[in-house]
C-alpha cells in the first residue's frame, strides 16, 4: 500500500498522463493563447502583488535558515525579474510549433505511403532547485511542445511555486487542460525519489541544477533523465592561430561568465605558436584577474602560473581560474580533450581548413566550435530560440536542448488495403 | 576492489570505448568492406564448418538441459542460416552510412553557421537471448553506424556466439579496429549486471528478447536502455470500411505471424457495421483456427466465441487468439488504445478522409496506419533497411529503429573570430 506522499505523487501523475493526452492535441494557437493569458497574468499587479509576497515569505525563511546569498539571489523575485518571464513567454508563444511536423515522407514498392511525424513526448518531469523563474520556463518549453509538466522545485521555494504554478493552472484552465502542470508540494526529498519511480505516467525526466542534485536524479530514476553533470570546455590554439583573435575568444570564454558551464576551463596551445602566444595570454589573464595552472612547458612562459595537477585538468573550476598545457599537435590536444573532457563544448583557433574541418570532425563533444568562443554554447545563441537544458548523454538529445528536443516522431502510413506477404 | 568477473568487463568496456573512437572516424567505405570481408569469411567453407562445430555443442548441450524446441530451433544454425546472415552483412554494406550528415545549417545574426551533423552514439550493448544470427545482425548495424558493440548473447549460444565473434573480430583486426566488438564471454547472470553499471563506458544498451529479459535489463540498468516490453496492437473497423479489405488486413494482421509483436491483439468494431462485418470475421477466424474473445455486445455475431476479460484486453497473446470489442465511435476505440494498449502499433480501416487524419493526428503509438496490415510495423518494411529493433519508450526512438537511431547530432559552429557579448 503507498503512503499519503506516495499516493499523491502517483494521482498527480495520472492527472498529468490524463491531461497529456489533451494537451497532445491542442492547436498551436491555444497553445499560445495560453502561453499569452500566462504573460498577461503576470503582468497584472494585483497578481504580482501576491506572487511577490509568496516570494518574500520564501526569502524571509531562507534567511532564517542561512542560506548563501547566491542561493537566496536566486530565489528573489522582483518586478523586473517578473517582466522577465512575461518576455520569455512572448518569446516562447512566438516560437514555431515542434510538434506535428512531417519532415519526410516516402512511398514503399507497394504503395504504402511512410512518414515520421513529431509528437510531444507526453509528461515532462523537471527536477531543480529554489529558482523561480525556472518554473515558468520549464513549463512554458514543455507545453508549446504539447507536453503536460510535472514540476518539482527546491524546498526553499515552495510558496513562490505554489503561487506561480496557481497563476498557471488558472491560464491552463480557462482552456480545459488545467491538470497540464502538476507541483510536487512537498518539501520531503523522498517525494523526489517516488517522482523518479512513476515510469508509467511520466516520459522524460530533466534535471537542471548543481551536479549534485543531477547525480541524485540519474541515480535514482528509472525514468530516462537527459542531463549533464559539467561542462569542461577546452580551446586549443592551434600553430597558425591568429594571434588577436585567440586572445579576444580565450578572454570571452573565460572571463565573461566564469560560473557557467560553457565558460574556458583549460586551454590547450600548440607548441610552436606558445613562444609568441602564452606571454601575451599571461599578461592578458594577469590584467583581467584569472589565476593559472599550467604544465611544465607552458610555465616556462607563465612565470605566475601555479603548477597544474591531474586533478585540475578534470576541474570545472567555475571562477577565474584556467589551466593551461602546450601540446605538440592537434593529435595530442584530442587525446586530452577525450581523456578529461565532459563531452560538452570545445573549440579551436585556426587558419587552416584543413585543422578546422580535422577538428570539427574528430572532437564529437555536443558543441563543437571554429574561432568562436565557447559562450555560445547555449541554445539562444545557437538560434534554438530558447532552452531547456544542455545534454551530454547522448541519447536523444545531445547539447543545448531547445523546443525540438521535447518531441519525439511516430510513424505514419497511408495504405489502401495493403497486407504483408 | 572489482572481483576478477567484475574486473574482465570493465576492461572489454574499455577498451570498446578507446576502439568507438578508431570506428567513429573510420569512412563509409572503409567499414563497408569490414563488413564485406566479413560476409565473406562466413561464406568461407572451412569457417562454415568450424562455426557450425561450435554451433552443434550448444544445440546438444541445450537438448540436455531440456530447452523447448523453440529455444532450439532458435539457437540452430544452419547453412541456409549462415547464408541469410551473409545476406544481410551485404544488404548493410549497402545501406547509407547515418553518420556524418548534416541535415541543416543555419547563420545567426553575428554571421556564426551552426549546423547539427550525425555521428555515431559510441558504445552499444546488445542483451540477448540464445540466437547466433542476433551476434551478427547487431555487431553490422552498430558498426555501420561507427559504433563500438559489447555483446552479451543467452548463456546457451556462448560456444557459437564466441566463435563468431573470432571471425567478426578478424575481418576488424585487418583495419585497425579489432576491439571494436567485444563479447560478454560469461554464463554467469551477475555479468549482465555488471555490464549495465558501465555508465561511463556504454552509451546505450539494447535488449532483445522476451518481456523478462527485457524488464531485468531495464531495472537493473544506470546506462539508457532503449525498448519495448509487448506489442498489444490494434485494429479499428470503422463504419464506413470496405468489407472486403477489412478482412483482409485483419487476416494478414493475426494469422500471417502470431507470435511476433506486430501481430493483432484486439479488433475494436464500429457499432454501425458489426452487424455486417463480425458474422463473415467469424467465420473467416473460424477457418484460420482463430480463437475468439468477445465483449457482450460482440458476441452477438460471434456465437463460438467466449467472453473476454478484463485480462484478455491488456493481453499479448502472441498465438492464433484474438479479442474483439464494439466500440460505438472513434472515441472510444481510442480511449480503449490508450487504457490497454502498449504504444506499439494500431491501425485503422476506413475509406473516410477525416476518420482517417483523425485516427492518424489522435494515436499516438509508434507507427499508426489506415487502411494497411498492423505486420508493417518492421524496419524492412517501413523502408528503414535493417532494423537494429522497436523502442516504445519515447526518447530517442520511437517504433522501429534503423541505423538512424544508431546516431546522433552534435553541434557544430564555424566562426570568424566571434565572442559572446
Amino acid at each position: 500500500m503507498p503512503n499519503a506522499l506516495e499516493q499523491s505523487i502517483i494521482d498527480l501523475a495520472i492527472r498529468a498522463r490524463l491531461a497529456s493526452r489533451k494537451t497532445a492535441s491542442l492547436p498551436s494557437n491555444v497553445k499560445n493563447q495560453v502561453l499569452l493569458e500566462l504573460a498577461a497574468s503576470l503582468g497584472d499587479p494585483a497578481v504580482q502583488q501576491s506572487l511577490l509576497k509568496a516570494n518574500q515569505i520564501d526569502v524571509e525563511a531562507g534567511r532564517g535558515r542561512n542560506l548563501s546569498s547566491a542561493m537566496l539571489d536566486r530565489l528573489t523575485l522582483n518586478p523586473a525579474r517578473i517582466q522577465g518571464m512575461i518576455e520569455s513567454l512572448e518569446e516562447v508563444a512566438g516560437l514555431p510549433d515542434p510538434a506535428g511536423i512531417v519532415n519526410r515522407m516516402w512511398t514503399r514498392p507497394n504503395g504504402l505511403r511512410v512518414g515520421k511525424k513529431t509528437i510531444p513526448l507526453g509528461v515532462i518531469g523537471i527536477v531543480y532547485e529554489a529558482r523561480p523563474n525556472v518554473t515558468v520556463d520549464a513549463f512554458s518549453l514543455c507545453f508549446k511542445a504539447g507536453n503536460a509538466t510535472i514540476l518539482k522545485g527546491g524546498s526553499e521555494a515552495l510558496n513562490s511555486n505554489r503561487c506561480l504554478v496557481g497563476i498557471i493552472t488558472g491560464a491552463l484552465q480557462s482552456h480545459g487542460v488545467g491538470d497540464a502542470c502538476q507541483l510536487v508540494d512537498s518539501t520531503d526529498r523522498e517525494a523526489v525519489r517516488i517522482l523518479l519511480r512513476q515510469e508509467d505516467h511520466v516520459d522524460l525526466i530533466i534535471p537542471r541544477g548543481g551536479e549534485g542534485l543531477i547525480r541524485f536524479v540519474a541515480e535514482n530514476s528509472r525514468i530516462p533523465v537527459i542531463k549533464h553533470y559539467k561542462g569542461v570546455c577546452h580551446i586549443y590554439v592551434a600553430e597558425d592561430a591568429d594571434l588577436q583573435m585567440a586572445l579576444n575568444i580565450v578572454e570571452n570564454a573565460k572571463v565573461s561568465r566564469p560560473g557557467v558551464c560553457n565558460a574556458l576551463e583549460t586551454l590547450l596551445v600548440n607548441r610552436e605558436i606558445a613562444p609568441r602566444f602564452l606571454p601575451e595570454f599571461a599578461r592578458l589573464m594577469k590584467s583581467r584577474g584569472v589565476e593559472l595552472r599550467a604544465d611544465p612547458e607552458s610555465s616556462a612562459y607563465l612565470p605566475v602560473a601555479a603548477a597544474a595537477t591531474e586533478d585540475d585538468y578534470y576541474a570545472e573550476f567555475l571562477d577565474l581560474i584556467l589551466a593551461v598545457r602546450v601540446v605538440p599537435d592537434m593529435d595530442a590536444a584530442i587525446e586530452h580533450i577525450e581523456k578529461y573532457g565532459s563531452s560538452h563544448t570545445e573549440a579551436i583557433v585556426t587558419n587552416s581548413y584543413r585543422l578546422a574541418q580535422d577538428f570539427l570532425d574528430r572532437v564529437n563533444s555536443s558543441v563543437v566550435l571554429v574561432n568562436a568562443s565557447t559562450r555560445f554554447s547555449d541554445g539562444h545563441q545557437l538560434g534554438l530560440g530558447a532552452e531547456i537544458g544542455i545534454s551530454t548523454t547522448r541519447l536523444h538529445a545531445y547539447g543545448p536542448m531547445g523546443l525540438e528536443s521535447l518531441v519525439t516522431e511516430k510513424f505514419i502510413v497511408y495504405g489502401d488495403g495493403q497486407v504483408r506477404i
